[in-house]
């Protein structure tokens, strides 16, 4: 991913990037392993999850598709497959995972912004862009699956990264500089999740209190 | 939507794809509300919805995305699922939103099938375009609520949309003046469309006469 | 489809490409038999099986969409429609469509990892490339029709067109000439998916041997 204006904590970023597409990759895999799947759809559903988001905001934004030049991200989603059907993690207990995707989806909804900034995008558009980032290769994911959507499950995790893209947009749109915008955002979107994930909270549905 | 050969009504164009947006975006939220979603799920579908169509055409001809570059279209989308959600519209008797979602894609069909045109697409994909950009968004809208798609019910709507879109290629082609044409074709659109919501008409299946 | 390293053999491939559409659209409107659907539904499933992996392909790779510019590719899909509509086609025994439809297969594999090369994509994503091409319009038209996907089926399909991908892929690497390593990699390919229609052959699911 190209993120220029971050050019400060680039090797960072880049460490990020690539531990979110392995964790989202892990997730698509478990995925397909709850489904007993064949490893082919491990691969398959690993790559959607891991790439499918980015690829979403690439498309929308003109830029190259982040993992098309280069083999490192297909690279990463097929071990992410192949560790989750050797192991068998699906048996593991894993409380982490949860945890570990908390910090991938947070990471995305900032990155995922910062990127369509940097092709001047306007800032609402950025923030969907980091929305898009966060949670669209999960969307695809469930719907291949046949499994409920994480669009459609009252527990916070679209709008946990709705408030990471938009407290970065609109810091930096304070004046913030932009790698201090990043950690607030992203530290702003994993909050709302570890409460969703800890305490259960959750958005009220649509005529919910009638 | 840049459709410069019709710079003489662009205003009133210009209006018209944005109403589109808007009375697409509400079938949208419309959707979340009859599935008791929260208010992040009705801004999601309005979005899908209002500019899903376009944005599939926009892809596919090589133009940049139409939403992408500026706010106002994601506005109206967030400001279309808000209305929704405060103002319970899905309690509401709506007749009239059946006609206006009939005018949203009679109009769809026409300036979608106009910009691939001004992009140098050939007739017969310019008809595809048009059907695209009236129908995608509710058919997204669809399989991600799991409702039954306008693209499989028997009743008319896709046949209305390519009805409009042909209308104007032909006319085009035969030489008839492009704000002409566009309000022909976008009259035999809902023409077409409003026989099936006031008459019932519909399409055959496949081995009904059996 | 624009393969220019593969010159001394583009007559040949271009019959074969209009082929694999025509075969695909065909599967695509026999589909929507099945779901005695309107002849529209026909339409627009042949066109979404026939076209739609390489669409993606060609979205990804930053190609312009190999049948937006040009009326033969829609038109073959339309055709296929009216065909199976008119012909009653779904109650034929066809077994021949099942091996039509594995020439398709073998054929999109290698011509999409191929194209992929021509735009300079790496190798590991190329076989992706080939693999979408070959079995991305026939996902898209199983969740759209609600039938059990080619993605999820133990059946050899999706790994047959990888197969068949990365064989052309690796050989090229090799430096084996590109017409025989196309044609290594198509029968490959097509061996392989043979062995799973005539034989059964399928791949184990997680946790089979439990």
């Amino acid at each position: 991913m190209d993120t220029p204006v971050l050019e400060s904590i680039r090797p960072l970023l880049s460490w990020l990037d690539m531990a979110a597409v392995a964790v989202f990759a892990v997730s698509g895999a478990l995925a397909a392993a709850r489904a007993k799947q064949t490893i082919v759809t491990f691969a398959f559903f690993a790559a959607i999850t891991g790439i499918g988001g980015g690829t979403l905001r690439d498309l929308l934004i003109g830029a190259p598709v982040f993992w098309v030049g280069r083999s490192d991200y297909i690279g990463v989603c097929l071990a992410a497959a192949g560790a989750v059907w050797l192991l068998r993690a699906d048996r593991w207990q894993l409380p982490a995972l949860l945890w570990f995707d908390a910090v991938g989806m947070a990471a995305y909804a900032v990155i995922g912004a910062a990127k369509a900034e940097t092709f001047g995008v306007p800032p609402l558009a950025c923030i969907v862009m980091g929305v898009l980032t966060a949670s669209f290769g999960g969307i695809i994911r469930d719907v291949l699956a046949g499994e409920p959507s994480i669009l459609m499950r009252r527990e916070i995790y679209v709008s946990a990264a709705a408030l990471g893209a938009t407290t970065y947009v609109v810091l930096v749109a304070l004046g913030v500089d932009r790698t201090a915008a990043g950690v607030i955002g992203a530290a702003a979107g994993f909050g709302l999740r570890a409460l969703a994930i800890g305490k259960g909270v959750a958005l009220p549905g649509y005529g919910d209190e009638d």
